[in-house]
């Protein structure tokens, strides 16, 4: 038997999300219908993150185990030419059978879009929270430094994922604005069910002078999620990469 | 009666075209429902151009007429809370009466966006024709100098649309490559019905190696569209903006 290991892009719009869900169309219900068409045999994928619906990926990374010879060199190819437009495979190769996508990832790195402009725009639209009213990014800056380093995010997470220690170490939370274009990144050793979302929603509702600055840390250290605020909805955000 | 003018964008991915049809999703459509019910009465809109299913447009000029006294400042934004993610107005201004978005057009500009590598991109592969053999684009650039000028385009059209005179002015037709991107725009008096996409699936011949660059302008030089060869995807085009 051999472990595969995929890296893996896709606009998560039309998607249920990545886990596969019965009679919903979702990523990893596309990938494991692609190969097995393609190796001519079930094959159960495993990703290293579950984005939720509507969420994009750039690099998930997702695994999966097959008995066919297929050269790897030859998989993106073949697999590309039966997933649809919007799953593309990347890359292929071989790893050891003990490898776990999401077990083993030491961390992750998710990038949020925002287009801060009065138009929506029916391009960036697809990719990027729309939103209106002027945000002070500076503002939103000097809020994401109380979250960085290890902490217990239960505050900025949603009840609804596997529970359990919900300590992670936020190791970088940038933000850049270009034009109308702001564009975060939050590299974590893990993300708790919705705190990418929560996080970026709530550094907006600074950044447009709904609450203050030292809110933010208040609300991590209340270790209370009923008082968390606004939720980022799932178009702006995307799957960077996956740290090993 | 007022005349308005509206700059407006839109993601063609998902219509049957700018043109209205029954029973069937069009960009006119959206454009006449969401004026229609925010003017409440009914509205026509004139469009620049009848892009095909699939075309994109950044620069779309439309006109309607309305009895209403609506601000002009208003329109914009309360246009674009009715109209779906995909359509978008950027714009509104009041012209004179006797003004014709199409008619009084001196010329288009037209964009082609190519991906040319192996992996095809669920991102840019909306919005790009996706061709993993190696382009040269030079060949391509010096294939382009012999379209333009004056000439009759008929072996660079397509039947269906509305015919007659078929001798246009091809001003601009560059073409640049950004790393796996190939960009291509057109400038013409105006566009015979599959112009653009006939230009740019002819000059993709040239580049992979199918077609010599002579065969261009004899192609042109035959005024046979039934040589006619590759027509480019819709996909990848977008039109830009309208020359007044």
């Amino acid at each position: 038997m051999r472990s595969l290991l995929l890296v893996v892009q896709y606009d998560g719009t039309d998607y249920h999300g990545f886990q596969r869900q019965p009679e919903l169309p979702t990523v990893q219900g596309e990938l494991e219908n692609a190969l097995s068409a393609l190796l001519n045999e079930d094959v159960v994928v495993t990703g290293a993150g579950r984005t939720d619906a509507g969420v994009h990926a750039v690099g998930q990374i997702v695994t999966f185990e097959t008995e066919r010879p297929i050269p790897v060199d030859r998989i993106v190819r073949a697999l590309n030419s039966m997933l649809p437009d919007a799953v593309t495979a990347l890359e292929a190769r071989e790893v050891s059978a003990d490898f776990h996508p999401r077990y083993d990832a030491r961390g992750k790195v998710y990038g949020y879009r925002i287009l801060n402009r009065e138009e929506p725009s029916p391009f960036i639209g697809r990719y990027a929270w729309h939103l209106p009213e002027p945000l002070d990014v500076s503002l939103m800056r000097e809020a994401a430094t109380s979250l960085l380093g290890t902490h217990d995010f239960v505050a900025y997470s949603s009840s609804g994922g596997s529970e359990g220690d919900t300590v992670r170490t936020l190791q970088r939370l940038d933000m850049d604005r270009h034009g109308d274009l702001i564009e975060l990144r939050l590299e974590a050793s893990g993300f708790l069910y919705m705190m990418a979302r929560r996080i970026v929603g709530t550094l907006v509702d600074v950044g447009a002078g709904r609450i203050g600055v030292a809110d933010v840390k208040a609300l991590l250290e209340s270790r209370d999620r009923r008082r968390a605020g606004t939720i980022a909805p799932p178009n702006g955000l995307s799957l960077i990469t996956v740290i090993y």
